[in-house]
């Protein structure tokens, strides 16, 4: 089972009742983040996770309102008594930024290995499976999503077929290598095929371009930004880079995911709900996103 | 009269309920900042006296909790349509650090003048007369005090035996100079000797030097740090460069201010008025800030 909270739904700039947009997953108690902008790490402290067992932060792009948290955040997590190495992912220029937004942070006790994309990638992070995407907003910018396999299940006739001492069954099932008689045993001569896992994908922010739909596909939560509720918004958007309601509506319907959540508001957007309507009509299972919205989704039974 | 607000009251990291500590002056519609910690931009926001007419910041030191919200600050500022100039004043390296941190806000609709001091300096910034001293804090760090100058009284005998028309008199009150018959009239020659004009001093972060009397001498209102209220603590904050609240309310007491408001609490502190006692055992006009507080300092009748 995967935690996810919405850790803040504001766009552009933190609200004194909206934190800026940013995604908290946890899996088996470990952490991983998406963009970190001003006051971040204090809507985290609300929440309660903890910081220590972060391992990832994704980030989107460079806009402030999407990194500008950067430091403050890797400070506490300092302070959290964390001494492992954080992998932080983003466009290109990622080392630069970080790099300058560490000019107040210049002493850390972690390592930082920084991964910088120019194309689309794919990264295995503990047992976080993420991909990314490039969009459009004006400047290099990724969706992510993450993906939590799921083992099959355990077949005891391969086992037995494989002529190994009982002992070693709940080794393999464990996902662990064997080594018996001079031959090497994997886990997967034991079990029956993956079953489905549990897909989250989070797109902010990006004009909604067609290669959303297939990165997307079939995702248990779709995370999107909607800057504006009214339909009629939607040249502002364009302008902007941005998408209305009703756009992310419309890629979560192309792209059959179970439940979308809006996000990323307009400051000038105050009551956000009231326009959920115009992604309803397009996508039955559209909600609106606030701050600290939770979910734990669980494997499919 | 001068109004004050304590932005926030946090040390070390920003809180669920207790911004990072800052000060917000408003004199004559103009403003004035002291430090901008992450979520300083939140707080003012919700104090509601606006962003474009920000015309100075300064910054005590460069630890992150004091300067981590500028890039964001900034970027609100812009957005607020000020295009006139801003000027930064802080210690030695503020260019490099605002040059760093802007990395995420390249393009602001406004000029920044940066001062980088070594020494105690005075500047004066529109009305604000500012004075800055260095403090001990194991890194370059300023206290500042601000003073707002009151003009004397018009003296009407001074006026006549100038043998001016009636109608420059007014002129000159408002301190304006006047010229008549080619000669120069500087308003000095019509106004008795200035008044007691107001005082705010502002110390954090520091051990309680001696130099520090002086400085905040007679004011209003001092600001000070105090990180742990704790007497016992006094070890501890002699190792981080920082006071308890005794030390500060003892600075206070040999200041001969008019009041305390203690700030820039360590996070572990939950209920600073717990402690309020052993300030007010040294300095009875004491008061635990919280975040927001304010008061309008009028000048003396």
């Amino acid at each position: 089972m995967l935690d996810v909270s919405l850790i803040g739904t504001s766009g552009m700039m933190p609200l004194p009742n909206r934190y800026l947009t940013a995604l908290y997953l946890r899996l088996n108690g470990r952490l991983l983040l998406i963009d970190c902008g001003e006051g971040t790490q204090v809507t985290l402290k609300s929440l309660g996770w903890g910081f220590k067992n972060l391992d990832v932060i994704l980030i989107t792009h460079f806009h402030a309102d999407h990194i500008s948290g950067l430091p403050g955040l890797l400070l506490t997590v300092g302070n959290s008594g964390r001494e492992e190495p954080i992998t932080i992912i983003g466009p290109r220029g990622l080392s630069h930024v970080v790099k300058s937004l560490l000019v107040i942070a210049p002493e850390l006790p972690f390592e930082i290995n920084i991964i910088e994309m120019q194309k689309p990638e794919e990264f295995q992070i503990g047992e976080f499976n993420i991909k990314s995407l490039n969009v459009e907003h004006g400047m290099d910018c990724f969706a992510y999503s993450i993906y939590v396999k799921r083992l099959g299940k355990f077949n005891p006739e391969k086992a037995k077929a494989l002529n190994l001492p009982v002992k070693f069954w709940s080794v393999l099932q464990k996902g662990e290598t064997v080594e018996y008689e001079g031959k090497t045993y994997e886990p997967d001569l034991v079990m029956g095929d993956c079953r489905k896992g549990i897909k989250i994908s989070y797109c902010t922010d990006s004009r909604p371009v067609k290669r959303l739909v297939p990165f997307i596909a079939h995702s248990d939560l779709f995370i999107c930004e909607g800057i504006y509720g009214e339909d009629e918004k939607i040249d502002k958007a364009r302008e902007y880079k941005h998408m209305i309601f009703k756009e992310a509506a419309t890629l979560a319907k192309d792209g059959e995911v179970k439940e979308l959540w809006l996000t990323h508001y307009s400051p000038a957007l105050t009551n956000p709900k009231e326009f959920l309507n115009n992604a309803r009509a397009v996508f039955k299972n559209s909600y609106c996103g606030y701050d600290r919205k939770c979910v734990t989704i669980m494997f499919e039974e």
